[in-house]
């Protein structure tokens, strides 16, 4: 198990990480870890510029009330929809948001990204939801945490797992993408904003694509995942 | 309050940031701010390579009458719609023009960018609009000062205040953002080119799309501008 | 003829060239090429990141039966698909599978790329073809040979030769693309992924734009190949 | 006077621009200066990397004749189109061919790019044009002299002066763009994919979109060239 200095500098490395792979302007993103023998979240400081942070800048919240427990900073705006997703996702060890660009536009459009390519289904085992538009409640009450809950009703009432579908479109927002740590969690979003880009080109050539066949996709997603996996050393 | 001289290595500063982002091809890019006590403006000069450019090369007109009050180079040819904007939107400090590729699209196409997204939310209280065609004789007759006074007629006549939408397209031309320094204004040209690139594709993934929620909008915009921001350190 | 460690040395830089032309993400690509002296395919290891790779790590493998012949690491999981490639189509040297952009693009979509200007004609005397999609049991049964075997079918019956079209695209996957060596197989996927990039705009500026005059085609692809080229030095 | 040697080096400067301003792909691309006192022009070599090019691998012919005057290498396979616009436009010192990515997809679509903005406006003084279809004897018969024909033949038919519009689509083919020396064409040259580029997204954007009113045009073609011009220092 990390420790929290550790898990400090993990986080660190993965927000680091989202510009380096174009998913970000500015400081539009954030990453967050959990450490879910102590009951902790670990996240990036609200507003603070990717070239100034350093592993003590970020904050440590408690996974349950939300409190700072550790750290002089704000933690970033989005930290309520973390936690929610880490109290409702029991497997996932590590959350990222951002406004990539394609993942985004997708969002905007207030649409899944079907799977329309072994691209997609080496990482996602089906379409990307994208949430319902959020009621005028949801907004002005608790927004973030709100923001949160819409994700988690998605995958409830469609029946989608997170662990086979590690990303959602927030309607009108962007993406948010997970895994079983930070730093597999900036891999599934820069996959995300890769099939988001393809998508938008394939759907444009051919409109009205169906998804790709049934089998196809279970061959290349379970060729990566789970027992029988092949892929890889 | 800045000297001359600093309010130049700043504006110089800024204007060294549009290649950065990005903004600018060649020369097609200018930044200026305006010192308000002095009632001078500082503005890039005309046609000057940006790593050939100093802070001495900096022009410093005459708020009031455009005459150049210090610096041997011509200033920025559109000098005259910096100063027509700094006269009537009494709270910005710096103005920039750029070329942008994405927001000159929408400029060309003669169309307002929506607001489809918490990244437009976050930025601009509401759509950016797209000036009218200039008439003939506003063309002919002092065409830059006439760019000005189109810019200012569109934000009067439309109810629009500029600093809740620190941005316009001018019709077949291309966009100028400002803020509150020539710093703040060249973000904001980055934020517009932003959402304009993903406009596009939204908008062709789902013709016909409306604006986002009001109340969505309200929410991002007022997390961030105004006495109940709670976004950032 | 180049001994073993040279052809290693040769695989492991075509695959590096993969990150530097764009043609990658992550390690979602491979490079081989063969030994047909001694009946030998050297290919990239499964899932190895592209900076971290050295000439040793390249995996040697029989081409009739697939066995690894010397190497310490899995051969890529696309090795079948390259074996099979290597068997049929006699005159070629190496292959290169990725998952570039466009050309994925259009895989997706379930489209050939018709040849549209002397960019196509420069190099693929055609339209780059798309493959019919699989059947159920193709991909549950040696998928992988399969693929390879739906490339070939592919060019068979539509009578196209692999040496005049040296490039397929995958339906719903991505493109293979071919060569008298590696270095020549990822030439190609580079002119491959811009022609494929160029098509899909031209085709939204003109839909319905036929093929390029047959003149034209042959004149471009018969001054750079066969026995009248006058094209370099 | 530059002497030749001078010539050289600026053509070679020239030359190595396009891989800076990412106008070209491996080698394919051109640039050539005339000596018009000495009835010569030198060009680049045909089919040699850009990372390998000197001064003294660029080729010098005759003007009238299209002899080699000068250089062991053979220059570029495009030479005799470069020849006829010299002898034809007898104003231009500079050539430059690319396949530019945006420029080269409106030359695919056959089309015209037409006056959409004023960053068009700065440089092109109305629509590029796009050449007719050649014929099949063009096509067949001298086919390079017979590209720069066609060209010629477009500016006459259609009245266009190549001093305002210093740039052509080649149909099916690609971009040719001059000016009063290399340096020159090359700069024109990336103007024009600037506007190729944001033209298909304005029309995406607005389709049927119209010209630029006409007196813009003129404005902003006459503020940087002509006798009244009063952009830059």
């Amino acid at each position: 198990m990390l420790t929290l200095p550790q898990l400090k500098q993990q986080v660190l490395e993965a927000n680091l990480d989202l510009p380096r792979h174009n998913l970000v302007t500015f400081t539009w993103g954030n990453v967050s870890a959990v450490d879910r023998e102590r009951g902790l979240v670990v996240i990036k400081p609200s507003g603070v510029e990717y070239e100034h942070m350093a592993a003590e800048d970020m904050v440590v919240v408690d996974l349950a009330s939300g409190r700072t427990f550790e750290g002089t900073k704000k933690p970033s705006s989005d930290t309520a929809t973390h936690l929610a997703l880490y109290r409702e996702f029991a497997d996932i060890g590590g959350i990222v948001h951002t406004h990539s660009r394609h993942a985004t536009i997708w969002a905007q459009a207030g649409l899944d990204i079907p799977a329309w390519g072994t691209t997609h289904a080496d990482y996602f085992y089906g379409a990307i939801p994208c949430t319902r538009l959020m009621t005028e409640q949801e907004i002005e009450h608790d927004y973030e945490l709100e923001t949160g809950k819409v994700i988690i009703d998605t995958f409830r009432r469609r029946g989608i797992s997170p662990n086979a579908i590690p990303a959602v479109l927030v309607n009108a927002h962007g993406p948010f993408a997970w895994g079983k740590d930070p730093h597999n969690a900036v891999h599934n979003a820069v996959v995300l904003e890769e099939i988001a880009y393809m998508g938008i080109f394939s759907r444009q050539l051919t409109p009205g694509i169906g998804s790709m066949q049934q089998e196809l996709l279970d061959k290349h997603y379970l060729r990566k995942h789970g027992k029988n996996a092949y892929y890889g050393q």
